[in-house]
């Protein structure tokens, strides 16, 4: 079994559900310490984040990944359970596998072999790993970064490890991505009782039109980098399980992946304008988690699409979907920012997976990034 | 102070929350054993239930009551304790004083002052009280009717003691009321990442059209009887609550109130229709609380009207409105049903209350309706 395999497999039996962190990191420090890395703990509340350099100079081309995964979901659709990794027909399974375990596994034994290969390599490399990317992500990259601009550490080049592949390893990596917005929308009604709807005011059929408004709306047409700007409702909650009672208020959680074709003030003022025009009385909160960023100098993904060609014979097709990633706190501090992973078919699903003959290419590819951009 | 009044304030002193009956019935049972009634129990589970009656030719009146109350809700909204009666401005204030214990207790002193004048009156006279109304109503009126048709004692007349009246005593009584169906809906999607909209199928997205239609259709125009059928939404839920899933199922509750210008059948077909015209994966489970029910014969309805005109000079409009009562168990025995008993403005609400001058006169009321129909 290869070593990257195997450590996929520890990582996954730990149950680092978002913000746990469940020993992955120390597991990760203590393979690439031998290895000449200084790990620094970088703590913040209830999450941990590792920052393992190696080196002191510039030019700085950090990994980047997260050890926390989604929760499991159904525990009765999992064909084995989702944090004891088994391996059917040639696939990884547990949750984490895809996103972003085998990831930081292959970043990870890629680091050791290449400073195996070239121990006294140009300039620096890190390893940042945070266990708050899933959650709030409040504590984690967010926290290490201003940490790191304090002191003045610039960081020239971020690879990040996270699932970006499509039908084939490598068919897809990111240069950017979109903004995200939310909102919690509360609409009022007057609760009462289903025999006289006359007395009462239904929320939810007053909701009616506004979300049939909502998800048919054409929002843009994206633009030469990003895909046009969707609207997804996430949550939708009315009534108490009472069957004979009209509820007074609806709450509903809904989220905007967004390009640069439009603008968070764009997005509000046009949400604020449906609500209104069918009269709803509401309530509605917004949440900007990150707005969206395009990485456009080519010294890091040219090495990335060169790396591509050298071990697997392909080119990616440069993309910016997909959700918000820490690249989104990475990205305004100038660094370049290319995101390069597994296949993301089956992430945050029951059942994730990923190809263990994908898991050492991955590790290849990352090796040979390195020797592109800071082999002696 | 009137036997009636004090009698009402003895029932709402007893906390009957449903199903208890905290005493309420055997206090009625030592009042018409007396007068020859012959009280039988036929407890079923936790609900108790009285069937006191008198006589043993044809033809048999019932008077039918509800000894349970629906719970007090926030005691601090309340001016005096739920269940310590009080009387302010001529009103008698507490739970259960409308719904419906001083409708059982003008009930109880007119049979006995009917009795005491007519001891040979026609046919039979039995009051039936139940105490599991509010709730489930499974052990109640539904189980009591279930034994009287296996000995062949059949009811043909029922008055029902429910708060049918609106602004002022007698101005309503209820001669059927609308059938209640309810569905518990769930739709299923594809669970995924509200970045990747195109690898998950959000079930609120697919449902927002069918929702659209469903509260915009108009199930029927009512007839002669019955206010057009309504449908409405009590709850609605999907998501778990975690802003950056799509969920994978959407779960919806209804219900219809629906007359007899439709039927169960027609009313399932129509749903059905709608959702598969919309390609909706779902799934359905219907449940009939009742089917609805209409007394169109003369002889109960023209006695209530009768002793209305007698006593309060007014005559009662017919209407079939307001939620199921224990009449969907009666009606289908072949019985002429009619409801009629207090202002319900306050019932199910804090600082429910009855007009105490009311509370005489609908015992008066009541006691001309035995004397139209069973007077020798
Ligand atoms: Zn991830
Ligand atoms: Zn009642």
């Amino acid at each position: 079994m290869s070593q990257t395999l195997d450590l996929a497999i520890e990582l996954i039996r730990r149950p680092s559900v978002t913000p746990d962190d469940a020993g992955c990191m120390d597991l990760i420090a203590a393979k690439l310490e031998p290895f000449g890395f200084k790990t620094e703990w970088l703590n913040f509340d209830d999450t941990r984040n590792i920052w393992s350099r190696r080196g002191r100079s510039g030019p700085l081309l950090v990994f980047l990944g997260h050890t926390d995964v989604v929760p499991a979901g159904p525990l009765e659709d999992w064909l084995s359970p989702p944090f004891e990794p088994e391996i059917r027909d040639g696939q990884l399974y547990g949750r984490g596998a895809a996103d972003m375990k085998s990831g930081i596994a292959a970043m990870t034994t890629a680091l050791t072999r290449f400073v195996s290969r070239y121990p006294d390599h140009k300039g620096s490399i890190a390893l940042l790993l945070t266990s708050d990317e899933e959650g709030a992500a409040t504590n984690g990259v967010v926290k290490v970064v201003e940490t790191l601009q304090e002191r003045d550490e610039k960081i020239d080049w971020c690879l990040i490890g996270e699932p970006s592949s499509f039908a084939t390893l490598g068919d897809v990596i990111r240069i950017g991505r979109r903004g995200s917005l939310s909102g919690v929308l509360r609409v009022f009604g007057v609760q009462g009782h289903v025999a006289y709807p006359d007395k009462a005011e239904n929320p939810i059929h007053r909701f009616a039109p506004v979300l049939s408004e909502l998800t048919h709306e054409v929002w843009d047409q994206g633009n030469e980098y990003f895909p046009p700007t969707s609207f997804q409702i996430s949550n939708i909650q009315a009534g108490t399980g009472a069957e004979n009672v009209i509820p007074g208020r609806l709450e509903v959680m809904f989220n905007f992946r967004f390009s640069t074709a439009l603008t968070e003030d764009r997005i509000k003022q046009r949400v604020h304008a449906i609500l209104d025009k069918h009269g709803l009385r509401y309530e509605l909160n917004w949440r900007l988690s990150g707005a969206p960023f395009l990485t456009t100098k080519p010294e890091l993904i040219d090495a990335v699409q060169r790396a591509l060609e050298i071990v697997l014979k392909r080119r990616a097709r440069m993309d910016t979907g997909g959700g918000t990633s820490d690249g989104r706190f990475i990205a305004p501090t100038g660094a370049q920012v290319v995101e390069l992973g597994p296949i993301n078919g089956s992430i945050h699903k029951v059942n994730e997976h990923v190809s263990i003959e994908d898991i050492d290419k991955l590790s290849a590819v990352y090796e040979q990034i390195l020797v592109n951009l800071l082999a002696s």
